[in-house]
């Protein structure tokens, strides 16, 4: 099966950074994107502007963004207004998230865990009646930075409900980056028993375990995974959390197995560059390196 | 089955730093290092000491050494000049290699495979027959990066001379930082199947497949495998070759998935902060880094 990536830079890469990129350059960053072959890119989010700074400006990288046919540009909301929003400026693929930890929740969503799920339920129904393809998931799946364990059953509830609220797929995102791949390889084997929609995985990288997840969840046949260009990233309300998997990583590592991405290392490497210069920074992504 | 690991930091770690550290900072990171529940530690080894002048003083470091009953103190010889000095100090577990690539052998060893081979047999013989315990490897096992594939019946005859040699164990190593997980299952589940002897990984972490590379072996069964603190090391024969995979990322990966090491971690993030003050720079490790 072919590997399809879903490029989070321009979205969770931003977000944790103080620096507010101008619009024109994430334009240039996503145009970057397409043309290194994602065919999946995260454009923005519709929160609220005061809690999230960087994504302010999602409606207007939206509207002036040069859209490639066949690629997807997906922006997340986590409400109606949101919705609202991303109607307003064309939007055709929505991410609807609901956190599987009460705390996080709570410093996400500014609700507990069944209002956020309600929200999201309504936000999804609401989405498809309006003709959108909404991308549903639920962060923290793998446990909680604030509250350590997070039930399994509580996180494939809320995955159901976001199923028959008429998701058109399904994410499990490692937010606090606290995932192993025994228990990637158990939430991965469970949830491809429970569901019959595709299925991603938006993986964090803290400590080194992406890539091993990442190869968990491949070999039982997951093929949908994000990652964010030089492993940018991490979520604003929950300090310390780090990048998302190096996209160049995730992609090297499907090369060397010998399975295609469609994804140019090269090019992408370039996109690398111009995030390091701009952050003022080394990521933590690790291919094209020099020794 | 429980997780052996061997910390390497005292030999493969330290042999590409060219600030030589003095005996008793060596003796003082081994016993460190035997505090945080280590079994097995390579001290170092009895190679050509213009070649690699941080292992110049082996003997001295194993003469001084307070040896805890249990552990295993392991030095790297690659002849019989090697074996004689390691006999003179009171070696009790040799490591015996011998490089799958043409290139990386004349360069690490300066022969040729088939003389590398013939004197690694020829130590493993002479080692056994003083009464010593030998593990003995394939360098290269998944690539050069001189000359690219190593072919994998190479790897496995190579091996099999080996331990008709009479090896106690056998290792497979990644000298060059380039193997995959894909590939590991493949060598691992080969060599399981071929070997009757006890089977270790030595892994490097260049392109961050290391962690990847050993839930793979592991899944498999395999329960040995090598790490250095902080992913301290790389050859010095292979220019830009990483760093060991950080064996408290090890650690952690075999704790968080409910794996028993023996290894306090705590201890062992101590370790690290001795090496980064020591080499006046951050190393690779990803556990216990403050957000």
């Amino acid at each position: 099966m072919s590997i399809l990536l879903e490029e989070t830079a321009p979205r969770d890469g931003l977000q944790n950074e103080t620096r507010l990129l101008p619009v024109a350059e994430k334009i240039r960053l996503i145009e970057d994107l397409v043309a290194c072959g994602f065919q999946r890119i995260q454009v923005g989010s519709f929160v609220n502007p005061r809690a999230v700074p960087q994504m302010a400006d999602t409606e207007e990288v939206l509207r002036r963004l040069h859209k490639k046919p066949g690629v997807i540009y997906r922006a997340l909301i986590l409400n109606e207004r949101g919705l609202e929003r991303a109607l307003g400026c064309g939007v055709t693929h929505v991410g609807v998230f609901v956190s599987a930890s009460e705390t996080h929740s709570r410093k996400n969503s500014g609700c507990d865990v069944e209002e956020g799920l309600r929200r999201a339920c309504t936000v999804v129904r609401k989405a498809k009646a309006a003709g959108l393809s909404a991308q549903a998931g639920v962060m923290n799946a793998f446990g909680c930075r604030f509250e350590g364990r997070v039930p399994e059953d509580r996180v494939f509830s809320l995955a159901a409900s976001l199923a028959e609220a008429g998701a058109d797929e399904l994410c499990f995102a490692d937010t606090s980056g606290l995932a192993n791949p025994l228990q990637t390889e158990r939430i991965v084997g469970e949830a491809l028993r429970i569901f019959s929609l595709p299925l991603g995985l938006h993986l964090h990288d803290t400590f080194g375990f992406g890539l091993a997840n990442v190869y968990a969840a491949w070999k039982l046949g997951l093929s949908r995974f994000d990652g964010a260009c030089g492993g940018l990233g991490g979520c604003p309300f929950i300090p310390g959390a780090p990048g998302n998997i190096p996209s160049e990583d995730l992609v090297h590592l499907f090369h060397a197995m010998g399975v295609p991405t469609g994804i140019d290392l090269e090019k992408l490497i370039g996109v690398r560059h111009f995030l390091e210069a701009t952050f003022q920074r080394s990521l933590p992504g690790r291919y094209g390196r020099s020794p």
